[in-house]
């Protein structure tokens, strides 16, 4: 996964345990797709500053992956239903009872929306 | 949920953000069913200790899962697990194709694993 991908899905996780700042500037950063400048001019305090408030919330959130590995256990997750939806997906193809393929697409959606 | 019950899992989520000794002590009262007496004694330390120790560890605990929510979401996602795996058996009697049966009792169980 990309880094800054990473970053922003941790910071969806674990935000709400940083200060208001590093979360609010990870999420302008990686999020809103604002400069370091930018940043700054918003918050009238220099790019450098701006600098080290996301580095050191990006560094908390790798913290926090670490010792709680919610992304790790989601991900997991998500390979297992989508390994679970194309097995649903065959059975549909094989089956001639057309209620019953279409309780399975429901259960799909259901299954789909869970992580 | 027993308040009991809720704490030991609260304290699998949020474990590793304590400290050691709160992580230990709680785990050792609520999971091991040693009374603080006992936790005081194998530590050296009193009662009271203990029960600060564990009281300071929970608040903690009660915090982080207001922040994150890691329970909350979880105890919704087995529901709607239940809640698909329930669906699924229902179109095992439903169908005559026995192979179509025994496949979606493989589905049910890598679902019923995913928390």
């Amino acid at each position: 996964m990309e880094e800054k991908v990473k970053i922003s899905i941790l910071n969806e996780y674990y935000g709400n345990l940083l200060t208001r700042k590093q979360c609010e500037f990870i999420n302008d950063y990686y999020n809103n797709d604002l400069s370091l400048s930018e940043i700054a001019e918003n918050n009238n305090i220099t790019r450098q500053a701006v600098r080290d408030i996301i580095k050191k919330g990006e560094k908390k959130l790798f913290e926090y992956e670490e010792k709680l590995m919610f992304m790790k256990k989601t991900t997991n997750q998500e390979k297992r239903i989508e390994k679970a939806i194309k097995e649903l997906t065959k059975i549909q193809k094989e089956t001639t009872n057309k209620q019953i393929a279409s309780k399975l697409e429901n259960i799909k959606k259901e299954i789909n929306n869970l992580v």
